[in-house]
């Protein structure tokens, strides 16, 4: 095997690949990348076996042939070669000798043989998504999946089309998260759970640019996102996904009208006062015009009064703040809507088209104390 | 106690004392920072017993007094409060209010009587430095002092003046490091250890302008920096620093002019190859007209060629390539000069001037293996 790419377009294409990489395997084979090189295609694999990366590098062939490279020599040995053309070159026994300008490094490969090569998925009736939304509604929900794999389900998140609408949603146990994105176009209803980690890893290479695409395909087993010359293919989580919709219900006892960025600040602040260990809650104490938002700990005390619009009932209720701020750090919205029933019912914050819903339960508190 | 600043100025301060505050100590009083307020001055104030900083924050005083604040929860309120005046207010026990618009902060406080204010030293015939030159000297020595405390003299910096000139020397058994600067007058001669860490903590605080001063004053057990309403004193560290002069003789078998960061891209990917634990050397072949560097290890193998201009003999030798690396980075000019006699010697690399002297040990090295 012998080839010949620009450095920048190599690193770039090992970055892309090295997502997939697993931190530590059983299996060394898989802390590898592999080079796959035909006629006049350049290809750069990694598999974790949940999550597998494809992708090819711009460059010129001057001999086929594959061999697997240590994800972490090869990538940090492009990285420090100087700005130019890269050789890459196996000899005997996959020995492998990178040259750039008058460098020279010569490092020990192995065979790919053992590599366990990405399935040939068959690909029917994708659906399209600019990078741009994909990489959003990634970034604007998947913080309340469950981090602890005792509910395999919450680790992942669903994904449901029906008709032209793509519903994303994640929940933790203590919140949910949902956004919607209208579609180019209908496409048949479908229901999947995708890996939180596949998003997370997709969403690091996705370009974010409104104009670039991104196509989805959806199997039974596996989900594939397939954008600029890169194939990521995951398994997906079996199962079915939690009914939401009896949470969603739209009554409401009292709805406050409030600045996004003064309340996320002024909840940040509060959490100054929180330890990792004690589990404190925001005290909000809503009424006509004007909004209470209170902190007590062992550390001091903290109360910060705010203007709000609100309809309906004066309420008490309290929250763990990072649940609110975590999904207030992704609305875009310079003004939120809350709805709240009582202080033992979920709030719900949403827009009015529902495009996002989030929805978090609150904490009981002792308001004796408070 | 109350006072009004405006948050980015007491941000701006307590970052600057918080240098001096310890990560952890056994007397929890030098975990805070003290706020001392006088009729028309408020100063904040930190000491570690070894390092001690007092700087002057400019805002309203509308009632003097002082109270001690643990320093991590005061700077992390600051931090996150509206940039806006910020009132701090001590009630009763020391109990402080902190407001700033609508938030209101209250935290425990306690009287700074237990604190260890800083000593009154007199002050007499200082040097004036431009911050730009002490930031700029401590950069290029300070990371070849000793980082372990079994030499206590190696941990710190030898600062000399003789007449007009300030020698500033580190070292650490492998390595010497020595940059000198021009004064602005001549100063009585005068040799003291600054100790790294204040050395360390100082630079981060100085402004780095050329048109900035510092005033730098010595007395047998401390030294003072006062610098933009800011006074840092340090113990010095006692003793006599080693006699380097012999080490320094400008006799030279051979002398090598090359690119500096040409030499440096090299060796640092030469790094790559070197796991933490073994130490190999990067071995120099220096001949007529080109240096050959190589590295070889159990991760694999390299080797480069660069033009060089060189006088003298040539000469086959190995470095620990971390050092070379250091040296290097510290230095500005495109070209360097590194002056070598036998592969048993110190390198040198110096400019004409000697107003930088980098001397590095080299490592044995079984030349057969390589």
């Amino acid at each position: 095997m012998k080839i010949i790419c620009p450095k920048g377009e190599l690193l770039n294409r090992i970055n892309i690949v090295l997502k997939a990489v697993p931190a530590k395997s059983t299996m060394p084979i898989l802390e590898s990348i592999v080079i796959d090189v035909k006629q006049d295609t350049i290809k750069l694999i990694a598999n974790d076996m949940e999550l597998g990366i494809e992708t090819i590098a711009k460059g010129e062939v001057i001999e086929p042939g594959s061999v697997a490279l240590n994800s972490k020599i090869f990538s940090e040995i492009i990285r420090k070669l100087p700005d130019n053309d890269v050789t890459i070159q196996t000899t005997e026994n996959y020995s492998t000798l990178i040259t750039c300008e008058k460098a020279k490094f010569n490092i020990s490969g192995s065979s790919s043989e053992e590599f366990p090569f990405l399935p040939n998925i068959e690909r029917n009736g994708g659906i399209v998504l600019s990078q741009f939304t994909l990489k959003e509604i990634i970034r604007q929900t998947v913080f309340s999946i469950a981090d602890n794999e005792s509910n395999k389900i919450m680790t992942g998140e669903l994904f449901e089309i029906k008709e032209d609408e793509l519903k994303v949603v994640s929940l933790d146990g203590h919140r949910v998260s949902i956004r919607k994105v209208k579609l180019n176009q209908p496409y048949p209803d479908m229901k999947v759970i995708v890996p939180g980690k596949t998003l997370n890893e997709v969403s690091k290479i996705l370009s974010g640019e409104f104009a670039d695409e991104a196509d989805l395909y959806f199997t039974d087993k596996h989900v594939i996102f397939e954008f600029d010359d890169t194939l990521v293919l995951s398994r997906l989580i079996e199962g079915s996904f939690f009914k939401i919709d009896q949470m969603l219900s739209s009554d409401y006892e009292t709805k406050v009208t409030v600045n996004k960025k003064e309340l996320l600040s002024c909840i940040d602040r509060a959490t100054l006062l929180v330890k990792e260990s004690d589990k404190k809650p925001i005290i909000i104490n809503i009424a006509d015009g004007n909004m209470q938002l209170k902190m007590n700990s062992s550390i001091g005390s903290m109360d910060e009064e705010m203007d709000i619009t609100k309809e309906g009932k004066d309420i008490l209720i309290g929250f763990n703040p990072k649940f609110l701020i975590d999904a207030l750090r992704v609305i875009d919205d310079e003004e939120v809507q809350i709805y709240l029933i009582n202080s033992k019912m979920p709030c719900i914050i949403r827009d009015k088209e529902e495009s996002y819903i989030y929805l978090v339960l609150p904490v009981n508190f002792n308001s004796a104390v408070q």
